[in-house]
Parts: structure tokens; sequence; C-alpha cells
């Protein structure tokens, strides 16, 4: 069950009709984010309709596109200026800079929609034949660029591959608790499917709703509970990969010596290898209580102590999610329509979910509230949980009002290790604000920076960046730039990943050498000739 | 503090002056073996003294070895017979014919032991320079032909690199709980310092007393207690690795969407690719508790349903180690000298062992008997977990005294799907009894075959087989590669790996295609050549 597109804002956050994330609230919020910022008025910045916007021509002429109706169904290629608006980029904040300005430059010559993995493994022939470049889509949110369709000098075009309507369940091994599940299936068609029959993945990233499984396993991405259920890399099986040599099936053992696993090479590799069309996954029980509940710290450092306790004692949850000060003052303002946002931000909240039987979601609860009450928490029971629980998709939509009014938001998040993470947390925190500040449309205007750890390990974390600002609307594209180039310089200066879970795309490129050092580098790289000699896969990502 | 060399068996397992496995139950235990084996005496076998045997002479010429005298001070580059002895081989059965035989074509033309990092890298940049094959060695202990000093054609001859006097800990994060180590320490010097702090790696494989951390992640290596502690692969944090293009240092973050892990390449490389020389890894507190206790089940099937509900609802044991019926069979007849070993075999043992805070080692304790119960598994107490941990690093001296009267053991491991366990373990075993049987030295003469469940995951469990022998003693190589083949083919063609920790070395290479696809291999083959061109790295090994 393919979502329906034209249901779906092609250059915004979800659903066309979705309703007005704010409410009532939204001139009190408006205003206080315009005095939080030191503007004086939020401008009127609307999106173009994609009926003002010309879109380039095709670079496939027609004959081409004929050969590719004789591998695809005619009725399967599309080539009109919806589709190709709707797959010319990802959702990053830098992206919808050009959706929402009309500057399709980067639309798709074509999009095609394949039933079956023969017909993905057509494609891919096809397209070495006739040298053009494919780019693999599924729910399309990247927010890295993972998804923008480059094409290399000299090749024809380039075409994207739309998965979603591969979205079969082809087996449940109920003793193993593994599924094989076709990657083009949205997250909540696989989820339904699955507890229908009492089981679940469990990977509820963010994006949950508008993602698909195949688009999780590319970059490496995390669910909310990934405590509990693990990120891509840790609940995939194994993989079947459409590539310019032929399909790829990896290995699928619960444990093996026999080298280094096709999995580890397959999560992650972005599309630049091939097609992943179908997975092999772990999943759980669908379980019997889900606890949610919050707790506040006086300190960010606090909070980290208790959360690194946790996860080093084995006390099994599903999600902690720590905000710092900024972000737990700042979704308090929100709620309050900015009233009471003059006082100083003075606590951190945490959210621990905890999921699995009742007795075992008890003894957790009780171990994690005495570790918590150790490093001074105070419980705030399960209310703010539970709101936080049901609201979780909602977010995003706040994006599209803000883009609307001259504001811009982004997101960034890295991972390292429990001694650097609070160093880590207030160098990127600063580098973001300098950055804001210095790249702000005018002298006295700030930005929001706030910051949460949601994806635990016994030796580190993840920390998750959010910052608001006002837009530098004769130069937004080099605004952002420079805020990222100062944010990620810092992270990867300072012990950090330039990502825990939205992957490289186009966006990180610059910073993977000094992640990875020169050999890591040229390892990918011989792994991609060799898999992809004509560099059709996705060019311009990850590598 | 590498160990003695002099004071280790050459050409078998262990310390040269251990007691005799047996004391005084020898005698009987012999008597019930040749009586099982349907054979009517046990031959005398004794191995070849080293000053029996003449070794082939060194190719390297003099020049060649001063010229590797300044790159390694010249105390440290062996060339004696004992030296070359002790490196010609691991300590598979199979190379343990070879070595007891005198057959030591395979000894290295030298022996190195650097001293740093540094060291290691002049070494192969002077092998790349020279056209010699190195392979590194720890502990020594492969049983898969890892260590086996091989060469390709046209190569000068080949180094074998002892890594075990790089032994020290360089580095322990007590908040993110890693260390970082150099690759050389032998398992108890390398915990007994850990230890001396407080911390565990808690890996403790069989041959945890003479193997060595880099000798644990080049074949991705599991200990005992996997089940909480983890594979080499899942423990392994990052790596520094000497290859012919320099050094390769990996990412090390507790979590990253930055692309495929070089860590995840590295575990699993056997030496092919470098010499891995620093790892950081996962370590934990010492336990306050270890819990090892075991119970009865009337079959290997509930035995296998108790461990699979244990892991699938996360009851957090350190092992739980699950005998067949004949593996408890004949461990209670060697234990009691082989009296009652003419009843039938109706028992299957299983070990669970818990580590941890008492608290959470009681609740878990708890679960488990629960399960077990419910399974119709019978409570046994902590007498025999006991004496299992206790004696848990002797059964290996078992060996030698065998290969003395004429008798073959060896073992080899697969891991597979729960679905897949019982019908797996079914045909293995009966494949090895089969082609044991064809392979026998005489008519009626039989082996003794046996398994374990002893890693488990949530998909799956590792099984572990064992099998002794009366040897052919006219066509013992042939006798051992017709059982190999016989159990390996079975393993690969009905959904094992064909290894779950021993690793691939040269005995597992003729498998691997089918194991891995075309594709997966050449994935494999472009990283070789990438990192190490001109093909000197532990040749003949994984590829």
């Amino acid at each position: 069950m393919s979502l329906d597109r034209q249901k779906l804002r092609w250059n915004g956050w979800g659903w066309v009709d979705a309703p007005d994330f704010l409410g009532d609230k939204a001139e009190a919020v408006w205003a206080w984010i315009a005095r939080t910022m030191g503007v004086e008025a939020l401008p009127s910045t609307p999106a173009k309709a994609l009926s003002e916007i010309s879109l380039p021509p095709s670079r496939l002429n027609t004959e081409c596109v004929a050969r590719l109706r004789e591998v695809v169904a005619a009725d399967r290629v599309m080539t009109d200026p919806y589709e190709r608006a709707y797959h010319a980029r990802g959702r990053s904040y830098h992206d919808l800079l050009y959706l929402r300005e009309g500057h399709l430059e980067t639309a798709p010559d074509a999009v095609v929609y394949p039933l079956s993995e023969d017909e993905v493994l057509r494609i891919v022939e096809f397209a070495v034949r006739e040298n053009i470049a494919l780019t693999a889509f599924g729910g399309g949110s990247s927010v890295v660029g993972g998804v923008t369709p480059l094409l290399l000098e000299g090749q024809k075009g380039v075409i994207t591959v739309d998965m979603t309507r591969m979205d079969q369940i082809l087996e449940i091994d109920e003793t193993a608790l593994v599924a094989r599940v076709q990657t083009g299936v949205y997250g909540p068609q696989l989820e339904e499917s699955l507890q229908a029959r009492g089981f679940t993945l469990g990977h509820y990233p963010q994006s949950f709703e508008f993602s698909t499984l195949g688009g999780w396993i590319a970059p490496r991405s995390a669910g909310h509970q990934s405590n509990k259920y693990g990120k891509a890399e840790h609940w995939l099986v194994s993989a079947r990969m459409a590539t310019p040599r032929g399909l790829w099936e990896t290995e699928g053992f619960p444990g093996s010596a026999a080298g280094p696993q096709g999995r580890d090479i397959i999560a992650g590799s972005e599309g630049v290898l091939g097609i992943i069309t179908e997975a092999v996954v772990k999943i759980h029980r669908v379980p019997e209580v889900k606890d949610y509940r919050a707790y506040l710290f006086s300190s960010f450092g606090d909070g980290v102590n208790a959360t690194r306790e946790m996860m080093q004692s084995g006390v099994a949850t599903a999600m902690i999610r720590l905000s710092d000060l900024s972000e737990t003052f700042f979704y308090s303002a929100l709620d309050s329509g900015g009233a009471g946002a003059d006082s100083p931000a003075v606590f951190c909240v945490m959210l621990v979910g905890v999921e699995g039987e009742r007795s075992e979601v008890d003894h957790t609860l009780e171990r994690s509230r005495a570790v918590i009450k150790r490093h001074g928490g105070i419980h705030m029971g399960e209310g703010p949980g539970v709101a936080w629980y049901e609201k979780r998709f909602l977010t995003p939509y706040l994006r599209d009002p803000m883009m609307d009014r001259g504001l811009g938001v982004d997101t960034l998040e890295t991972a390292t290790r429990w001694s650097n993470i609070v160093p880590l947390h207030d160098r990127v925190t600063k580098a973001i604000a300098d950055a804001l500040a210095e790249n702000a449309p005018a002298a006295g205007a700030s930005g929001i920076v706030m910051a949460h750890i949601s994806h635990c390990y016994r030796d580190g974390a993840s920390l998750y960046f959010t910052f608001a600002f006002p837009r530098a609307l004769d130069q937004e594209v080099g605004q952002w730039l420079a805020v990222k180039k100062a944010a990620t310089d810092i992270i990867s200066a300072h012990g950090g990943t330039i990502s825990h879970h939205h992957g490289v795309g186009t966006d990180h490129v610059p910073w993977m050498v000094q992640e990875k050092g020169p050999i890591g580098m040229d390892v990918l790289r011989a792994v991609k000739t060799r898999v992809d000699p004509a560099g059709i896969m996705n060019p311009g990502k990850l590598l």
C-alpha cells in the first residue's frame, strides 16, 4: 500500500491536509519566538506552488523512455511534473529551501515504480546499458541529501527508483523471530501487518509514518526505542541487493566467524552499491506493556550520569531521552504558548520508556527509578511520557509553518563516548549559536539551540541538536552551510561521528575522510568500484 | 609478559609439564573408549621429538635476514629450529597430525617479535619491499589453519610476526568503560591487569590461557560467556592495523551512520589485510557474583526450547551451554572412568551461568528457573556448574594423550536459526558418524559424535560438535579430510554458517563462495586487493 503521493506535501512534511501544529496557540508562539530571536516581526515567506514552477526538461529522449517502458510497465514510468518534483530532493531544511523556491534542477528525468526484485534487476541492467544514474527512493525523508538524484558527467540522465510498491511481508519465522520483507514498505503498514500476527520490529524513527524499511537500512537509521530494538544495522539479519553485478544476497546467520559479513556493508551503503530489495529482520513479540514516564534533573550532567549508569548496569530500557536545559525550556514554552518563558531554564527533562512483559517492566522501572533518584532526578509520573508518546510524530509538522514565517530550523546529530558527552554537547551548542549569530540577518538577532540524548549504549550515546533561527533571506543557503560547517567541524575534530542515524548523503561527504581516514575511505571505494564499476548507483553520496 | 615458548608444547596443547588430564582413571577410560569405538586395543602412537626432525632450510638468505635484523633488533629475529617449529602451524587436530610426525614443511623462514606498532609497520614495509609473505601470530591456537605460514608462488619466503611482546594496556576510560590495548596480550595477563583495576573484558574462549587479544579479533572469536560479553565483533570498538598501505585506524563511535564501519571489516580479517596492533574494547566492572548451575532435560529439543525462550524473553544469562544426549553421556562416563557407561544416554545437561550484581543475578536465576521448569528441566544445583567452571580450560589437555594412543579428536562448529537447530544438529551428527564409519581403520570400528549449544542469540545459536575416533594410521589426513568435508558440506547446504567462532583460515576456504555468494566474495577480494595489492599478508587464508 504505497501512500498516495498526491496527498503528501511534495515540498514539506507529511500530509497536505494535516492540521496546524500549533492550533490556538499559534499567534502567541510566533510572538514569543520573534521576541526570543530578537527580531521585530516574522515576515511572510510562502512556498511557491508547483504550478508557478517550470521544471528542467527531462534529459532522456523519447526513445530512451520508450525503452524504459519495455523494462517496466508503461504506467509505472512517470515523467509528469508532480512525480519529478516530489522526487527532486529529500526533506532536509536545506532541501526545503530549494523546493519552496521552485529550484527543481535536481528533479529526476523519470521515476519508476518496480513491483518485483526481478524488475529492479532489469532496471539496473537497463541503466548500466544506457549509462543512466539511478537513485533509490523509499519515503524520501532523507535529511542529508541521500535521495537527491544526481548524475556524473557523461551520464545520460538520472532515474529515481521508487520502491514503495514493493511492500510485502514475504515470510515470518515465528520460532527464530525473524521476518523477510520487501524494502519498499512504509513504517505504518509494516507494523500493522506484523502486529496483526503478534509481532513488531519496534523501529519508530521520527519519520516513521513517511519512511520505509529500505530507507531505514540504507543509512543505518535508529528508532526512538533503539535501546531495546537496536539500530537498523543491529536488527538487520540479511539483505538482498540488486547491483550492477547482479543480485547480492548476504549471509544471515545469528553469528558467524566466516569473515566480514555482507550485512555490515549493506547497512550504511546508502544506495551507492545497489538497491536493497529484501531484508530479513529481527522481530519481537508485541510488548504487553509500554510505560513512558518523565523525570526532572537540575543539570544536564546529572541526567547524563544517570543515563550512563542505567546503560552500564543493564537496566533494560527501550528509550532514554534526556533533553538539555534549553530543549526542556523550549518545549515547555511552546506548550504554554510562550507563557512563563521569561523565567530562566532550570530543568532537564528525561523521558524513560520501558517495553515488555508486565513483570519485567516493573523490575526495570524499579531499577531505573533507583538510579535516577541517586543522581537527583525527580519523578514526574506518566503524564508527560504519555503525552510525548502520543505526539511523537507530530513535531516535524512545525517546520513548514516556521518556513512560511522566515524562520529556519534544522537538526544534526552525533554520537560519542560517555566521557565526551557533556564537553561535546557544550562545544557544539556554542559552535551553532556562534555561527547563527555571525550569520544572522540583522544585528542582535539570534537563534535557539537545544539538544537531547536519545540513543544510548554501554560506551556512549547520541547527541541530537535542533536549532531554529531567523533566516537570512538573501543568502539562505550560505547561512545554512556556514552553520552546518561550523557544527560539523567541531563534531569531527572533537570525538564525535558526523552522523549517528541520519547518514552521510551529500551533506556529510566533506567530513568522511577525517572520520574514516584515507585507508578506511579507500576500502569503501574499492567495494564501490567492484560492485558498480560504471558509477551509476546513487552518485555523489557517501563517498 | 609473553609466555616462555620453551615451556609450551610446540606440537600439542598448553604447558609441557601439565599434569595428566585423566589421572587415576586413565586406564579405565582408555579401556572404555576402546570398547565403545569397537577396537581391541589402542596402539601406541607417540609424537616425534624435535631433535629427530629436520626442518626445511630457511628460504631467506643471510643477507636478507641481516636486513631484517636492521628493521627489528637482532635478538628479536629468530631462525632456530624450536621457534620455527613452534610457529609452523596452529593447533588443530589436523595440524597436530603434521607436527607430531615431524612434517614441518610449513615452518616460517624467520620469526620476529616486534615491540611497537612502529616496528610492525616497518616489518610490513620490509616485506613489501622484499616480496616476502607475513603471517601474524598471537597464541597460535588457531584450529582452522589461520596461522600456518604460507606463501604465494614468486614470494621469497614467509616471516611469522609473533605479536606477544606487544602486550600493554595503554589506556582505560573508566567513564565510557572502554580500554585501549596492544593486541599481543595473552588472556590471563589481560584479565589480571584489567581486574586489578576492577574491570574485565569477560572474553574466555576455550583457548583463553594460550590465545591473545589480536587472535580473538582476527577470526571473530567467542568466549564462553558471549551471551553477556559478546563475540569479538561485538566488543570491538575500534582497531589499528598495520597494512601494506600504511596504518589503518578505524572509527570508534558507540553508534554511527557514516557508512559501513572499519571495525566490521577488521573483525574477521584473519591477517589478510594487515596486522592488528591495537584495539579499543568494551569492558565491564568485575561482576559481584558468578553463578553457574546445572539442569537436566530428557531431550535435546526440550533444552533447545528452554534456551530459545530465555534468549527471546531477555533473560540475561552470561552463558547457556546445552549438551546433547551423547555429550552428556560422554563426559559422565569420562568422569566415572567408564563406570555405568553401558546404560543408555537419557539426559541432556544444561549449564546456566549468570554474572553481575547480586540482586540482578537473583532476578535472572528466578526467571531462568521458571522457563527451564516449564520445559521440563530439572535443577541439579551449583555443583556441576562450579565443577565445569573450575575445569573449563582443561579439556583440551585430553587431546595429546588421545593422539598418543592412535585416537583422533576434532571439533567443528556452526550457527543457525532456532527453527533449524535440531534438524541441523541431527543432520551433522549423522554426517560425521557416517563419515567416521566409512573411513574407519577396521570394519566395525566407529567414532563418538557429540554436540552442544554454547553461544545464544535472539534468532539462533551456535552448535559445537566434537568427534573422537580411532585413527586410520595409514591415511590420517585423508580420513580427517573426508569427515571434515562430509560435515561441512551438510552444514553449508542446510542453513548453517561454516564457522561460528573458529574462523575460516585455510580449512574453510572451499566453502566460502557457497556461504557468501560470488558478489560477497568479490567484495572481500576488492578490499584485500586495495589494501594489500602484492598479496603478502597471510596468503592462503579467508579468501
